[in-house]
């Protein structure tokens, strides 16, 4: 029999739909190019050496002609840097100006690297620039929430080949972020514990949906994952924001999230994914109740009206299943 | 400079890129052969006359051989209709037995009909058939909400192309669905009007997102749309449930769905979409502060890592801009 499950932390319900499950290899990409087999330069990519855009440039590391990672201004962002914070409350027309900063990331000076390719070392260095840059756009006091992520392949929503991933600075607390804190405090509130803290405690003890762990993180398919290889990637230590991960827990998360998505790469022959920092409000940060943590979706399924009409999603494997078989794919 | 706006019944905000804005052509199609360029029969489609498994059928309008709409069981259910509704609340494992209803209307004998160019008639006869065997399945003590919904075209999800849509009867209220009937909750509480109401009022006055009305229905894209085209249609009479229509706001839902579609398909050349039918939840239903609706979903972007994330959308068309190009669109 199917079943529904609850995750914890956010409430919501998912369907496991056992009776339709599907085995892992169904799920592998039909044929497609896999990445690296595309050039190493494209001259025509605005992320490539030679055509950087300097008035775009937000920073470099290393400093010079040989940079690893950049931060530019994104030439078309969804938010501008300039202006006011204003709010504008018009009967049923509530609206506040589009001020923030959308920012792109570029993760190496070579076009065709995969991301589940790159070495932990140079994973953390993307991961400190990321969180230095983080730092500096939460002293601007018009925005409240950061949102760090990547879209990797067509389907995840990228349309530019060249590794990269963004940063979007909100001047609102989005709704469902409001939401999952609240929950979260309320389950602070009634048990006098972290959920967060709960389930890896929970997952480390069952150990039927651990993929990886390591000094600093685990990585495990959620009990209630909203579609196969739904991933969390969770820090051991208590905090509640990225921002404030040290430069051990920075290297170790390099670590594993190399192992996670390598897994992926090699298991599902290069599928697109989305990650997303997912880090506690700004200013108003749930010190006690909130944990921050990187969840990886891969993007094998679509959503359709029922997703769309009810918010809940069915998952056509057990996430047992998907634990087992990414566990059982090497991440050299 | 771009903006952000808040729905108010869900208060979920969005992002209207106005830098980025995109004109309504742009969101055509590239090409692919219309629906009804499509065979009007195909032997291998099991929802087409002739092909018919009998042990599946639910029912069918009008009784016979000359049906025009047949609901039928789904051959692949995400939910089970047998068994019963059991809670397991083991720590933080919460899971639930998935029994449900997951049923298929076939909404035309012929293969190639887009539901686009049907007439209205037609389409109220599948909205009566819907809501009677809603009805039905609400006698069902286990069931709390249900999903009726369509999937038009592959990135809305479907996979089938004769015209068809669902139901699904769900053990639990979704969390969204519960927080949505919070929010409006807390709208009535602080105002005293249903939220719905004050919006429709609101939309009417200004006109500015208005597509098309008639003597029950108002259809119009929303001020905080969360996509292009995102559309609403809602009665004009406060009622919180679909189950309740009454047989002229029936024939009066068909004639706007019809006019919606048709200038969906004219106007973007047959694009993918998805329809929902939000209703309230059937044992909780507040009646003085929920409104039924039908939502109007196309699918012409892509959910990526900042969506996921944050949960907010960001739209790159203006509303009213929208609104005023449907209006051009004859619905003839």
């Amino acid at each position: 029999m199917p079943e529904l499950r609850q995750n914890m932390a956010t409430k919501q319900w998912v369907i496991i739909a056992a009776e339709r499950a599907r085995r892992p290899q169904q799920f592998l990409e039909t044929y497609r190019p896999l990445t690296e087999e595309q050039p190493e330069y494209d001259p025509r990519c605005p992320f490539c050496p030679g055509n950087e855009e300097l008035e775009y440039e937000v920073t470099r590391v290393p400093p010079g002609e040989e940079w690893q990672v950049r931060i530019l201004l994104n030439k078309y962002p969804a938010l501008q840097r300039e202006g006011e914070r204003m709010r504008s409350f018009d009967g049923v027309h509530r609206r506040i100006s589009g001020v923030g900063h959308h920012e792109v990331v570029v993760e190496s000076p070579r076009h065709n690297v995969c991301p589940a390719l790159a070495d932990a070392q140079h994973l953390s260095t993307i991961l400190q620039t990321v969180q230095s840059r983080c730092c500096e756009l939460a002293q601007d006091p018009r925005i409240e929430h950061i949102i760090c992520f990547q879209n990797h392949g067509e389907h995840a929503g990228t349309s530019l080949l060249h590794p990269h991933s963004q940063l979007i600075a909100l001047p609102v607390v989005p709704y469902e972020v409001r939401m999952r804190a609240e929950e979260a405090r309320r389950y602070f509130d009634d048990t006098g514990t972290c959920v967060f803290c709960q389930m890896v405690h929970d997952e480390l003890r069952s150990g039927e949906r651990i993929i990886v762990e390591n000094a600093s993180f685990v990585a495990f398919i959620l009990y209630a994952a909203s579609s196969p290889f739904h991933t969390w990637i969770v820090p051991r230590r208590h905090a509640a924001s990225f921002l404030r991960a040290s430069a051990v827990e920075l290297a170790d998360l390099g670590d594993i999230l190399r192992r996670v998505l390598r897994k992926l790469y090699r298991g599902l022959r290069d599928p697109d994914y989305n990650y997303i920092i997912r880090t506690a409000p700004l200013r108003d940060p749930g010190h006690e109740y909130l944990h921050w943590y990187l969840t990886v979706v891969p993007r094998v399924t679509r959503v359709a009206g029922f997703e769309l009409g009810s918010g809940m999603f069915i998952n056509t494997m057990l996430p047992e299943e998907a634990a087992a078989f990414l566990r059982s794919i090497s991440d050299a």
